[in-house]
């Protein structure tokens, strides 16, 4: 099985205050991009590695995402208008003969070989597999009126991580119809279900959250202290 | 309208660290608990205060959460086996007379005198109100296999919070019910909700968090030292 990551790292970081991209932000001295390729790297069983980040930024990622810390990648592509243009010009740059795709957002930098591993294997049995985590909240489902029209069972309902990792070809042709009928969505997996096709959740782990305010720069400080502390 | 408060601290705080009942926890000197019934107490437009606790806790919340902060509270009572019962026992120390029963999380100090304000009104007007955060994770539906069903729409998901308010008669009536017919719930709405009485959602904050670990804790402190240094 020969296993692409795609990471998108597109995005403008909009909910974190001052004007950094997220993904630039260091913690503890590494930026948190670099912090996710390296964890991917050393995972094992991803064959290649695909980067997507703003077309203005694709020097700066050169010169200060990736020679720094030793880190090459297969592919550095200019990203598109949205999340998904970004996944989707990923997936254009994979290697010929990648069979499955993996997708994993460039500010989740505690993802774990274990998440990754599996993802992998259910994504081979079943043909789409997506990292999540059991809802702690009770979810309540309203329209604009905000009248409660349903409590849905907490034990049924799973939030969305990343890795999610499908067979490279049903991912491409998601997209492909995706684009063509004009759905557009943030979530990779939505594409894929859409058609029908069966995707398979895997459950993940708390500490592999997506950084995305300053309060979670402040606990991804804590959890990597913690961590170079028990080594 | 006479607004009865319950709040129910009679948690064991098994997600915390240590062993300690998280509401007995200091943030800057100050016990959670207290921080919470003085954010209620500041408020306005509640006229009763009853507190429930554990059986074994009613003592030390007389000398640790209430005395030194110079609180004085309508009715301190134990608690029951889960959270409803405590809840339940809360609502049956109300003072006659009581219109609304607000109920709020003793761990949730940052509830602001507005959210209060809008959970009143529009409990007052439709009969119950839940105060909740849109989700802003993806949420996937999925049974005991963890094959994705449905990926509900993200701007449908409200994540409950407190305060929720009901009318008092309805809400006696809802627990009543729930007891006869075995029903147990960790939220208070779904008593109601089953009955078919309508309740609707107030947009809630995100600081108005319930703290169950350590990182929440920390997050607190970060909170507060940011309102304490604004004064």
């Amino acid at each position: 099985m020969h296993v692409t990551a795609v990471v998108p790292a597109a995005g403008s970081g909009s909910r974190m205050a001052g004007s950094l991209p997220k993904q630039f932000l260091r913690v503890r001295g590494v930026p948190l991009l670099s912090r996710t390729l390296m964890a991917l790297r050393a995972a094992g069983g991803i064959d290649a590695l695909v980067l997507v980040v703003s077309p203005d930024q694709v020097d700066r990622c050169r010169q200060e995402i990736l020679r720094p810390f030793g880190l090459a990648v297969d592919g550095l592509v200019p990203g598109g208008a949205d999340r998904q243009a970004s996944v989707f010009a990923g997936v254009q740059a994979a290697p010929a003969g990648t069979d499955l795709i993996l997708v994993h957002d460039g500010a989740r930098p505690f993802v774990t070989p274990e998440i990754i591993r599996l993802a992998i294997a259910a994504a081979a049995e079943v043909g789409g597999a997506v990292v999540a985590l059991p809802v702690t909240d009770t979810i309540k489902r309203a329209e604009s009126d905000l009248r409660v029209q349903e409590t849905p069972r907490r034990e049924s309902l799973w939030a969305a991580q990343t890795p999610q990792v499908f067979r490279a070809a049903l991912f491409r042709e998601a997209h492909v119809r995706a684009n063509a009928e004009g759905f557009r969505s943030t979530d990779d997996s939505a594409l894929v279900e859409r058609l029908g096709f069966p995707v398979r959740l895997v459950p993940g782990s708390r500490e592999n959250l997506k950084i995305t305010t300053p309060s979670d720069i402040l606990l991804a400080e804590l959890l990597l202290a913690r961590g170079e502390a028990g080594r």
